[in-house]
């Protein structure tokens, strides 16, 4: 069984845009994951096709209506479909290396993108939508959140990149941000490379590259670097 | 002057990709910000094309060269071009709704999307390339990074929404999370909208909301509510 991403929105032919390219791309071609992006407007309920309401309370901007989404989910997800439900939100749990994971390993996923001033609580509540954020920031809606929730999640497939090593010693899987990197040519408008990195002393390289991880880490990320030092000293214990 | 992207990728044809929808592309459409994407490939020095190499040190994957990188950087943008040169990194700075909204405000950005284990250290110090990450996680590359940033940048530029006071009251913009939202019908699937809302109160209304925020960001996000009460302190001292 392949990872199955269902996607709930109002712009389908934004799909796959990026996730069409590049690794995720050839993955898709190859059947190692599946993509299908599913239009709410057509389990709307009036000849209008209207899928959103004023607020409750004024205010401005519109609301997804809960019983169009409701419909929308219940045609894309029979109710023992064992996907995850998620809602890309700004107000969701910040989406983590560990939470790609997870869902990397799992069957798909049923993604719902919002748009407007948001979703009526009920069917989030009533459809126990997940609600996940990439951010701290505010998009013009779930449709470039849902495409980076995918790209996090298809790159961790088997088979969709070609070296495994590589997705293991990056930024995050470690609890760090990564060391520098360097490569040809030696030297680059007066800079070369740092010798330790061309001594061939693996050990020494090895060394060189945690203390750069931890010394980027401390500086650029204090609330990694807490996480991290918590982590390792509970591993002392 | 209207906000120019410049973006230096290996895969142009990702641009625009879901920004050519919905506000963001009639933004295009109408000129209100413009975007190139520009193939980092065209500055290679090889007869091979070759834009990478390994990593210094040994290890897995590949390293996108300094030189390279710089010859594409210049032809972009030359020394006295005022915009922020900005590499895509998990190593960044994360991405907040301040800086989108500062980016906005200003010229445009020279986006740099990384590929492969990294990009030469040499080059991002030379260039002053200034790192921003949009989240935690991995991604297969800075493509997807750049279009979550340019999204949350295009539709804070002047006209690119409809309902700018919209903006203004979601989630970040006021150091909270937004309250939940509802709308008809009055009744779904036994549950009602809360009575407040319909209450006609405003006052009411607006205390109700800024409670419900107040605890969801408590709830979900104390590392948000520690900073909102620190700047509430702030301003009453």
């Amino acid at each position: 069984m392949t990872f199955k991403a269902s996607i709930l929105t109002l712009y389908p032919d934004m799909f796959p845009g990026p996730l069409g390219h590049s690794l995720s791309g050839r993955g898709l071609e190859k059947g190692l994951w599946s993509l299908e992006a599913l239009q709410i407007r057509d389990h709307a309920l009036d000849k209008h096709r209207s899928v959103d309401d004023t607020p409750a309370g004024g205010g401005a901007g519109m609301v997804l209506r809960a019983d169009v989404l409701a419909r929308a989910i219940d045609a894309a997800a029979r109710e023992d479909d064992p996907r995850p439900r998620i809602l890309m939100s700004p107000r969701g749990k910040p989406l983590t290396q560990a939470r790609a994971h997870e869902l990397a390993e799992g069957p798909g996923a049923i993604i719902v993108c919002g748009r407007f001033e948001g979703v009526d609580q009920r069917v989030i509540d009533a459809r126990n939508l997940e609600e996940i954020s990439i951010g701290d920031y505010i998009l013009s809606g779930g449709e470039i959140g849902a495409i980076t929730l995918l790209d996090a999640i298809v790159r961790l497939i088997p088979g969709v990149m070609g070296n495994m090593q590589s997705a293991d010693t990056e930024s995050f899987e470690t609890g760090l941000l990564e060391h520098p990197q360097y490569t040809r040519p030696q030297e680059f408008e007066g800079r070369t490379i740092p010798e330790v990195l061309t001594s061939g002393n693996h050990k020494k390289i090895a060394e060189w590259q945690r203390e750069q991880a931890e010394k980027l880490t401390q500086e650029r990320r204090p609330d990694l670097w807490d996480a991290y030092c918590s982590l390792v000293d509970g591993n002392h214990k």
